[in-house]
């Protein structure tokens, strides 16, 4: 896949084949991944703790799904995430760098889509005391993003908007998931 | 070049050969891929100011150089980057989004890497009112960070520190650019 296919390719899945494990090597090197990526000042304040397919059931009820799908909760068992790389920072090395977590999520994203996988950021954690809590890790760190990883089940369909045009994204009847995207010449400033 | 090898080619590189023109066709593939990324509730506040070869002795004065080498003021003449693309935010959307600008960042240097290209995300830039009236950028946007690129003129070598090491990027006397990262095992938590 060149490049630019993998971009492309790398939307936001929230729905998977909930079953078809990704092997812990292969997790690994998403993080071996996001370990090579820029840092503001070389500072490298990003932990990551790796949750497998006999975690996932720890981490799933504290995820909040698609804000904009009114009707929607979440995916259901069995189309549920395969796992999760939870992005942490590490409060003895942390000065509020404000690019390093997104450098490295979208490096993650990016690692799975070019193996035929995909994932979705998501930002809002329920509780993370809580889930920090259920999966012993010490409040030395604090969670900053969760990945959620997995072989996609979904349509994912890129469609073009105006400016002032709603960019919110949507299902149809069959379930397929639209995304409205800026267009290049609405986005190129000259 | 499969995945892994483009992150890892993908350094930060500060010294190119400034007159290898990178054709405003590419640049613009690059933004196009930043426009397919991930962005907090779809909102796609960021837009894009392509500095091509000819505009880009605009930018380099207001731009601070790897802070770290306190011998260095930044490349000299004729290693220059031979390009920028300048992330703005636009104001009438921004709701201080934390992740955008780094995903779309890492996306168009992973962009250039993958077509042996390379750059550097700057983000201190001096004085960026002036920088905006030079370019006549409207006051509607405001720069988040300045993404330098060119063909790479540099060794950049990745070694391995230990917890609590010195994190900080230096050079040898060949001019050798050395950037130390924290091993795979003591970035993931468990």
């Amino acid at each position: 896949m060149i490049f630019s296919e993998i971009v492309k390719k790398n939307r936001s899945y929230r729905r998977y084949y909930e079953d078809k494990i990704i092997p812990n090597d292969t997790l690994t090197e998403f993080v071996d991944n996001a370990r090579l990526t820029p840092s503001t000042r070389n500072l490298q304040p990003l932990k990551y703790y790796i949750v497998d397919y006999d975690k996932r059931n720890t981490v799933f009820p504290h995820l909040k799904w698609a804000a904009m799908l009114a009707d929607w909760d979440g995916p259901k068992e069995g189309e549920r995430p395969a796992a999760y790389i939870i992005v942490l920072s590490d409060k003895s090395l942390t000065t509020g760098s404000k690019w390093d977590e997104g450098i490295a999520a979208q490096t993650i994203l990016l690692s799975a889509t070019a193996q035929n996988m995909g994932g979705c950021i998501i930002a809002t954690v329920l509780n993370k005391e809580d889930l920090m809590k259920s999966l012993n890790i010490s409040d030395n760190f604090s969670i900053e993003l969760v990945i959620a990883l997995g072989f996609p089940k979904e349509n994912v369909i890129l469609t073009e908007i105006n400016p002032g045009d709603d960019f919110k994204y949507y299902r149809d009847a069959e379930g397929n998931h639209y995304v409205p995207k800026r267009k290049l010449s609405d986005i190129i400033i000259s």
